[in-house]
């Protein structure tokens, strides 16, 4: 038992590189989309809306980086029956909906990325190819 | 890739237009409705709510206007049994209800009309009449 | 005493022209604002935000409307050193910037116009014009 | 009398660029700042916190972005003695802290970029340079 444990921090360089690569994926496949980075408390570092997303995608995306870095999942793990429920019980910041990963550091989640606004395979497409930008693993 | 794209803004001229088509096609067709016109970020430009209305439409109305201009498209189109979760995911700003249309002017979406009150095809019989003012075609 | 006291609502072509009033007024003194309509519960019955207005003026035209139908008075009657404490206590939906009046009829106020986004000289001006058109008084 | 008004949009491209340069900014003189930009409805477009940032720092630097392009002036603007009032009057979200600009394109207010959690001066340098990265002039 010790009183701290060591991590990591996400910096604005591992951010911005996360948005270049993002946006990079999202314009090569043809859509329009929105990017959210968070740390591990879910506290928003990074945000990107591109020209001609939607704008409740922004909401959306912000959602799935948070569900994401508090739940060290890919988002849609959970069993549909059960997503109303517990996006009333988070307060509304839970989403079920795919195109969000945590950011895993030496086996910590540290944060969590999004992806939003195109279809959910799109979505996972980009989000993967901004977690491919540190060259980190997805996480299932 | 450039700085900055050319769109357009709805002028008051253009809102008012709107409401006062809106109002007299409900009066047309013996409806009491509320009138909502926002602009391309979601934001309220123009406002109306007829005497005989109920309270809650106005509430309805202003998300169904907040909607189509998100989302690009005449509210209503979501599989039902995705409305109730993505009402939640876009913090309570998303309706599933018919009587909300894009105002597109140039291929571009640059805000949204709703209307609400009476039943759904009235609704969209007053959004539409609000959006033929401004001499606009329909979304789907 | 009785259960019930004759009154009067505000229908909404006395709203719209309230609006028209104000816009033509705003544009005859060459300023660009936002007006609110409440009715006598502070709730809005018709709104207009000028093309070129700022974005905040929307948010303290409605506090004017509100404001003056809640105390009755043209907005601007507290004194100073007052104007915070009463912002606060009111959950900041007091403002005691002019530009809000009343609307009374038969003696009963039935509702609030505000106008806003100009100076409060301009304001005032703006929301006396929109008074006006329905040929009423102004409260103090 | 017109229903349209021609202006433009920010690209993601721009606002990369300015988050990019004021970040360049903020290292050369050695400060860790918070960046913003919106749209010219006070919506966010683009946000960024660098590694060792106050948190608070994040909804400050929001909150110029928001007060530029609302009130179409470089933020700091207003008397000191009416600030606090004006704060509660636009719903928490007007700041009178250096460090906002409006962008302004044609004439035309777009959009805002706010940088917050160095000393005032500071923000204003990289707020500044975020915005010169668009061969923009500056707001007053």
């Amino acid at each position: 038992m010790t009183d701290f444990v060591a991590t990591h921090r996400l910096t604005h360089e591992a951010t911005m590189k996360m948005l270049a690569a993002g946006v990079a994926k999202a314009d090569e496949i043809g859509v329009k989309i929105s990017l959210a980075v968070c740390d591990q408390s879910c506290q928003l570092l990074g945000y990107l809306v591109m020209d001609g997303a939607r704008f409740f995608a922004g909401r959306t995306t912000t959602k799935k980086a948070m569900t994401a870095a508090s739940q060290r999942l890919a988002t849609g793990y959970a069993p549909p029956e059960n997503a109303i429920s517990m996006q009333i019980r988070m307060d509304g910041d839970f989403t079920n909906v795919r195109g969000g990963f945590p950011i895993i550091v030496d086996g910590q989640v540290i944060g969590g990325i999004g992806a939003g606004g195109a279809s959910q395979e799109e979505d996972v497409i980009v989000a993967k190819a901004a977690l491919a930008a540190l060259g980190l693993p997805e996480a299932n």
